[in-house]
């Protein structure tokens, strides 16, 4: 399997098709705006006229889009994937979309004897460029382990963690965890420092105990010395907080916190903040409460 | 300063006053119920009638009781420390308690010219027994230095965090981390579950990237297990959020998600699942949500 297609150009799409090419692979792209295309082609890659015709020159075809409507349009649509995919042939899908919808195209793809991975990705644009990205796979056992140098030329900590769509569903997990985890070192912050604690004292004194996270330990000084900067912004997080709050609510499963999460970060949202890191969290938190004593 | 006196033998103040014997000093204790008082007397300590009496034989009396008005009675009660302290002794209450009661307190006893520390802990028993508790300090600087040996012989990770109450602060921010981060794993762990994904390969695909957490590696694991035994028990560390939440409004800062914890654990308390452990929570996570599809 060495001929790849690859969809999708953007900040996580750019950096993960070079390093297929610096593996060797043979690339073909498509991107909705052809002049993204053009530049990979500048990198080794041939470009594609349409999401079918990338498919039929293709061993593998990777998805690297925004949202679950695209990836259903470029794989499903008038001119998707699967009007060219031979049989055999291989869809990987790296987009963070609704484990449901993941399950209904791998249900269209099987009928035309093209298996499918769900394979979405953590670690942002740096653990794109830097081939570092932990990669969540659900699938077939089989074609996961054919494709596995394919995700060792892109990340490092790839884990096969069961059948279609729970590829989605641990992203989501992973979601669910870093945003109530960024929760509490916002909620903590905001404490200590209106109680007048210097909070880099306070998170050096907690940090390596039963309260210690990432979270804590990166984003903590972030917070502190209010730089929001985006390492992973609230607008796409919102996508996948939204896509995780409807798939918690497919099998029945009430996740307050996350809820409140999703609705604190649209008072970011509509505070213009959309584009800040997803530590911009505080803001919202700070702005609940008036900020002068009564 | 070699003569302390010790207050309150329970689950914590026990082993901790044993290491202090373990390290060479002359130690007097007194403790509520007296059966308790008299087990440390066969381990060389000598029993004190009341604090007072305890107070003026020793040059730093240590506090270790359950909550603010218990450390209000052993202190400045009328057989409290405050009448037996000689000026120059100093005062370390290591219970956690509200950081405005510690500045109250440390002001009464300044007009003796008693100085006091606030010097909450956290590791449990398990740090108590092995001398390993993260300690919190608020107050003089100097008296904390005079005072550091003491604490070496109880704790590892031993940091002066600011001025009079402002231990208590840290510890408080110690508890909203650990709350809100345990919360964060339980409602992942409970959106994995029912979503098919087996819980263990969701912890190990998540828990060395942006969504790791010491709740996550530590009491992930029981969760899946459905191990309840207590760590810390969820009645304790409702004493513990209560307190936070007191002084975060004290200050004006709203804390939603500390709050929905506080709450959800009540749901816990109701269900006489109090004395298990905090990863309990996952259970009033569960009963949020109707357990089969309609």
């Amino acid at each position: 399997m060495e001929r790849i297609g690859f969809i999708g150009l953007g900040i996580m799409g750019r950096p993960m098709c070079l390093n297929l090419l610096r593996a060797g692979y043979r690339v073909t792209v498509w991107n909705r705006t052809a002049t993204k295309a053009m530049d990979m082609t500048a990198a080794g890659a041939e470009a594609a006229a349409s999401p079918k015709e990338l498919a039929s020159n293709a061993d593998v075809i990777i998805t690297m889009v925004s949202d679950s409507p695209d990836v259903v349009e470029v794989i499903l649509g008038e001119q998707g994937v699967v009007q060219g995919a031979g049989a055999g042939s291989v869809v990987i899908d790296m987009s963070t979309i609704s484990p449901a919808v993941t399950r209904d195209i791998a249900a269209r793809l099987a009928q035309k004897g093209v298996a499918m991975l769900d394979a979405p990705v953590s670690g942002g644009d740096t653990g794109a460029v830097n081939a570092t990205l932990a990669i969540m796979v659900g699938g077939d056992k089989d074609v996961f382990y054919k494709c596995l140098p394919i995700f060792q030329a892109m990340g490092k900590a790839i884990t096969h963690v069961g059948g279609n769509g729970m590829g989605q569903t641990v992203k989501l997990c992973n979601q669910i965890l870093v945003s109530v985890t960024n929760m509490a070192v916002c909620e903590a912050v905001t404490f200590a420092r209106a109680s007048g604690v210097d909070p880099h004292i306070m998170i050096e004194a907690t940090r390596n105990g039963a309260a210690g996270s990432w979270q804590l330990a990166n984003l903590g000084p972030k917070i502190v010395a209010r730089d929001f900067a985006p390492g992973f912004m609230i607008d796409l997080q919102q996508k996948d907080l939204r896509l995780a709050l409807e798939a918690a609510r497919e099998v029945l499963v009430a996740t307050p916190a996350l809820s409140l999460v999703h609705q604190l970060f649209i008072g970011n949202q509509a505070h213009a903040e959309g584009g800040e890191g997803t530590q911009a969290l505080v803001k919202s938190i700070e702005r609940l409460a008036a900020r002068e004593k009564r």
